[in-house]
This record gives C-alpha cells, structure tokens and sequence, in this order.
C-alpha cells in the first residue's frame, strides 16, 4: 500500500468550494487504496492579509510574533479541510506542526526543519484518519512557533514524505512544468519527467512552480514529487525524480527566461589587481548579490567590466559602484535596466557538445546580440536586450525542443 | 508590586487602533509599576466569521476541528497585541493557550480549566517581558488545542489571576455593573462593589457584563475583579469581591429583567402523585432546562401546572408536554412567549424582612399581574407580562435603589 502526501497551495484551497474539491481529490486517492497525509497552505491571500496588517503596526514587526500571526493561516486552513473530509464521511484530523511536531531551528520567518515526528502520523494512518498537516509552520525545541518562508508548505509536503517514505504529490494552479512559460511559447510541452538538478536550474532561472529549498529537500532524500493541477483531475502532471529514474536525458529539457536582473558595466577601470575585490567587496557588504560577471580584455592598461544585479538592487548597487568608480579612476559607470537572461538547462548537455555554439548561433541568426555569458554543467545563459526577450526564448524552443531531437542523449547509465 | 491580569474584549481589541488604545493602557499601569499580564479575546467578528464558515461545510461541524479552527482568532490577536507594545516600547511576548499551558479536560468547544502553567509567566514577569495570553483556549494532556466557550476569555483572565495570584481587570465596552440596565432605567448607577454571589445571580438573570463561569472561577479562589471601560482611562469601573469586603450590604444591589423566556401551562392535571415527574422527566431526556415551575393548589381533584424554558426551546418543549398530557389526561396546554422575568438580587434580603412583599406591592400598584414567583437566599423573580417588563423594572428601580436607602443593612461582620 502506498502512502502519499498531498500539498495543495493556497489557490487550491482558496474557497470553501475549493477545499471541497481538493479534499475529493483525496478522496479519490483514498479509494484507490493509497495512505493519503493532507498538507495545506493558507487560503489564498490570508498570508498577505496577516502580513499587511502586521505591516500596519509597525514596518518591522518582530519576527517572532510575525510567525505565531501567519501560522493562523494555515490552522484555519486545516482545520475547515478537516471538516470537509469528515462532511464526505471520511475520518479526518487536522495537525499544527506543534502537534506533528515538526522541530526547526529558531529563526524564525525562515525557519529550516531539523526533524520530523512521524508517531502520531503513523499511528492516525494506521487507525484510517487522514491527517491534514499545516504546511509552511514548525516548532522550536523551546515551543515557539516559527514559519518556514515563502513557498514553505512545499517544504513541508517534501519533508513530511521524506519523513514517512511517501510520495509527495503537489496541486497547483498549473498542470505541470512545461518546457518554456506556455504564455510566451504556444508551442511549450509538458515535461513528463524532469530531474532534481534540472528542476533547481530551472526555478533558480525564473520558473515558479516549486520553492527551490523543497527541491534541495526532496534531491537530498530522493522523495519522488508529482506536479499537477488540482483542477484537472484526470491529467498526469511532471514527475521530479532521481536522475537515474530519468530513462532519457536530452540535452536541453526547458527554456526560461529571467527579466529582473540589471547589468552596471564601470567603463575604462585600469586593470590592476584588486580592482574588481574592491569593487565586489563593497556590494557584498551591501548584502547586494552579483549573478553574471563579464571582464573584456585589457586595452592599453585598462578594461571594461560588467556585471548583473537583481532589478530592485540595481539603484543602491548603481550608487555603490560610483564611489568605488571614482576611487579606482574609472572613466565612467553605466546602468542598464532592460536586459533579459535566457537560459536552456539540461542533465544532456553534461555529454553533449556544441550546445553552446549552436545556442549562440540561434541568437545570432535572430538578430540578438549577446552581453553577457554563464554557465554550469547543465545550463547556458545568456544576457540580451530585453525587448529580444521573447524572440529568444521563442527560438531556442523551436531549435532545442521542437527540432531537438536528432541531439538527444541516451542515458548512460 | 502588584500582578494584575487585564483581559479585553473582542470589541476592545476589534481595530488596530483599539488594540494600540488598549496597549495604552496596559504602559500606564506598566509604568505605575504593576507587573502587568494581558489576556486578549479574539477581534469583535472573528469568531463569529469562522463560526459561520465551518457552518458552511456542516451543520454540525466536527468539534475538535471546530476549536482548532476558531483558536486562530485570539493567536492573531494576540500577535498583533505583543507587536503593539513592541512598537511602544515595551517587550512584549505573546503565548497561545499551548504554550502557557493552559491545561483544560477534553470536552470540546466547552472545556474546563483544570491546571495552569505559571512557570513559564513568571519567567517571563521577572525578566520584564509583558506576556499577551491568547483567551478562550487551552490544551488537554494529549495536546489537543480545546475552547471554553462563549466569554471563555473571561475565565482565562480569572483563573491566570487565581494561579498567580494576581488582581485581575476585565476591560469592555461598559463602565462597569449597572443597578439595572441604563438603557431602561436613565437613573441607573453605577455599583461600586458588588459580591461574586451577587453578580452570579445577576448575570444568571440576564446582565451580560460577565461569563457566569468566570465569577463562579472568580468566587472559588477569591479573585478581585475590576470590571471597566476600556475606552474611559480614568473612570473606576465595578469591583466583584468577597462578601466580607464589602462594608455596606444594600438589599437590593441590581435589578435585572430576562425577555427570553416563555411559559407553558398545563390546564387541568389530575392532582395525582407522579404526574409532575412524568412531565419533567420527558423535557429533561430532550435537554430542556426547566426555569420557574409553579403548581395551583388542587381544586376538585385537578391542579394547573405551569413552567417556564428558554424562548428558544419553547416551541420544542410544548411538543412534548402535548403528548404527556394526553397521557396523563389534562385537559390542554397553552402556550405563552410574550411574558418577562424581573428579579431583585442583594445580599441584604438575607438579614432583611418584608422584601418580598415590598415587591409585590410595588408591581400591584402599577397594576401588574404575578405569573410566578421563585426566590433564592438573594433574590426574588416575578414572572409578568411582557409589556409590563420596562415599566415593572423602572418601579422596582425607583422603589429599592432610588428611595430604598432607608432599608439598608449594615454589615454584620
């Protein structure tokens, strides 16, 4: 028999109407034979509704009353699943994670969870309950509530299977993860089955669909996640797997694209050792994270450098770099805020070769001017103009997904 | 130093405004030097919102979930209330009934306080914090969040101030515990001090200032309440204490009159022994609480027998006293819902004579009828017609507590 965890997010859950639909979603699963454990969030808008009022009080309201606050959420949430459940006959009872308990450390508004009591999951399962978890809350060693972060009932979920070695199946407001945005690429599939790595390239680069920690949680513990709509019943969603469960690697298994990053190129620096430490140093400081970072080669003693900073880094970043511009003796620091990164991601590219080439050729063949590169093993992006955005990601779909095929890799393994 | 324990009401913390009014008033007594406990209600709605969204899903919703659902009301308040004080300058820590523990039996929605936790209080007293405890809530021993029902926050605040032997101040929408309800009576005063016993029978028959159990709490461990505005900062409000604390022993403290009950008659019972039994035996098994029972003496053989229930069971309780009397062969049941119970409570009547018929005289001469009469040590009711309620209480207003100084009764002790 198999157990499984069901985590529905808040657009899932956001009505009387919706919980009711979830929790024959359950249903179904419970009479199909399988050991079902509910992991909810908080209605949809409660969470910001908490934090707005919060807000009102004061700009930083402390954190650990910030978390008692928003774990209502999830508590009402539950507790009306439970009801729900119990209403279409079937015995339900709703847990806060005090009662799991789900133990994390203690910082709170982002808590990491230490470890899992699966006793009285064990036992309610074994009586025939199913138990509704709050998602996104645990408990300290010292009974303080604390909060997991944004997106952290996804966590939850994927900790809870590990916990009990269940499958985890998400219900969200998509129906899986799709090889580029649908709404940029018509042409964008479902990827039936992605791997862990793959799957935290692609919602580091802009994909929104899972929390990235969740993923790290579920690739350290090979918890098998399920992706999939919680409105379309019938439809199989993506499957996040361990690599050697992915039979075919291609090279390039999706496409995204990221808008809120800026680039600062600081003109004519004198290239002199310790130029760019002084000048990295001092955004870090600033808690400011650099993504891409390009140096050109040296011209008569000196260089242009450029880097990318998050959109909303950008105006503090730019007046950082001014200072240590005029400190250095640079000629002079330019901002550019409408750039895009695209990037393709795929376990294949690992051993697969002329990826990157072909990649540069399709933008170039397009028009599209590269600023910027960077890469791991199983990723390429690449900075460009903004307004090329979609073009881009429109044709390296068409040329590594749609017509990608003849450079597909067989698994290795 | 004195601890004091101050519990708001749901309508005394119903804004974020109202909740930085009642941290105001929490700093003054702060800064007079008290070592101040608050006890916090939910905000004026929440409970009933989430009341009615359960009643959504079911008529009868499943009450472990029912109290895990609306323990989020006083959690959100009361971290919004921790995060006020905070912004005020004071370190303030909030503490869900869990987390005190506040440890009640496992009678859901309507639990009793069995054991409180105060190490944890006194802890965070002596380290200069201002704990914020949620009301209405607690825990059993198997960590299953439980309420206290309707005014619950009211007997958290009494049975908090018992075990840590503190005073404890009951802030609300009224200035205090009036003679008799200003809204009838324009010459209503305010009572300085009233007994637990008192105010029991009071609020028993009809005043709203306090939950019943709460005094009952209050009386068992000697615990003074003040009951005062929360929106009036220098006005003294009403304090219930121990009889021995009061000097003077008026015989009539307060009048009080209750439209929410409803007679039913009898006509014509065979005057046999057994037939009473039989007819309150069959509203006891249906769970209708028997008010007022007056029984005619017997006239050839036959009695009428009369008694009053709440409003709300009325209709209910004539079904079943129709079939009895069949039975029994009385000759019929009338049923009357426009009648009104105004009683006269002191303490004095104990040591005090003629009272009673003070009262009767009192409502003759304005020509109103007496239904029914029932007494306890303290206080006398008379059941009359409804239409008579205002005018009866006014009378007896004017008769016992305007004019009514020449029967006082000094205190024996």
């Amino acid at each position: 028999m198999r157990t499984v965890v069901c985590k529905f997010g808040g657009t899932s859950v956001g009505s009387l109407e919706r919980i009711e639909n979830a929790a024959r979603r359950v249903i179904s699963l419970a009479e199909k034979g399988d050991k079902v454990i509910v992991v909810s969030s908080a209605m949809a808008g409660e969470t910001d509704g908490l934090i707005d009022l919060a807000r009102q009080i004061s700009e930083f309201p402390n954190e650990r009353e910030m978390d008692i606050l928003l774990a209502t959420g999830e508590q009402k949430a539950i507790a009306l699943f439970a009801m729900t459940l119990r209403k279409l006959g079937y015995p339900a009872v709703s847990l806060c994670g005090w009662q799991v308990p789900i133990i994390t450390d203690e910082v709170h508004t982002k808590a990491r969870i230490r470890k899992i009591g699966t006793q009285r999951l064990k036992n309610l399962l074994s009586e025939g309950y199913i138990p509704v978890v709050a998602g996104f809350q645990g408990v300290t060693e010292d009974w303080e509530i604390t909060t997991l972060g944004r997106g952290g009932s996804d966590t939850t979920a994927v900790a809870l299977a590990a916990a009990i070695g269940a499958d985890c199946e998400i219900y969200t407001d998509v129906t899986g993860v799709f090889t580029a945005d649908p709404r940029i690429v018509p042409n964008a599939r479902k990827i039936e089955k992605i791997s862990y790595e793959e799957m935290l390239e692609l919602a580091s680069l802009g994909a929104k669909v899972m929390q990235i920690r969740s993923v790290e949680f579920a690739a350290k513990y090979r918890v098998r996640i399920h992706v999939r709509s919680s409105f379309e019943e019938e439809e199989e969603g993506t499957w996040i797997v361990p690599e050697d469960e992915i039979m075919e690697k291609v090279v390039v298994r999706g496409i995204t694209v990221d808008t809120k990053e800026s680039r600062i190129t600081v003109v004519r620096v004198p290239d002199q050792p310790g130029i760019a430490a002084k000048l990295f140093k001092a955004l870090g400081e600033a808690h400011i994270v650099v993504d891409m970072i390009v140096q050109n080669v040296s011209h008569e003693g000196y260089t242009d450098m450029s880097f990318t900073v998050s959109r909303t880094d950008a105006p503090k970043a730019e007046e950082i770099v001014r200072k240590v511009a005029k400190e250095i003796g640079a000629k002079e620091v330019v901002r550019d805020d409408r750039v895009a990164k695209v990037s393709i991601v795929g376990l294949g590219m690992r051993s697969s070769y002329g990826t990157a080439a072909k990649m540069f050729e399709v933008l170039s063949k397009n028009g599209i001017n590269i600023m910027a590169i960077s890469t791991s093993e199983i990723k390429i992006s690449c900075l460009i103009d903004e307004k090329y955005a979609e073009l881009a990601v429109r044709a390296l779909h068409e040329a590594f997904i749609e017509d990608g095929e003849e450079i597909k890799v067989e698994n290795e393994g």
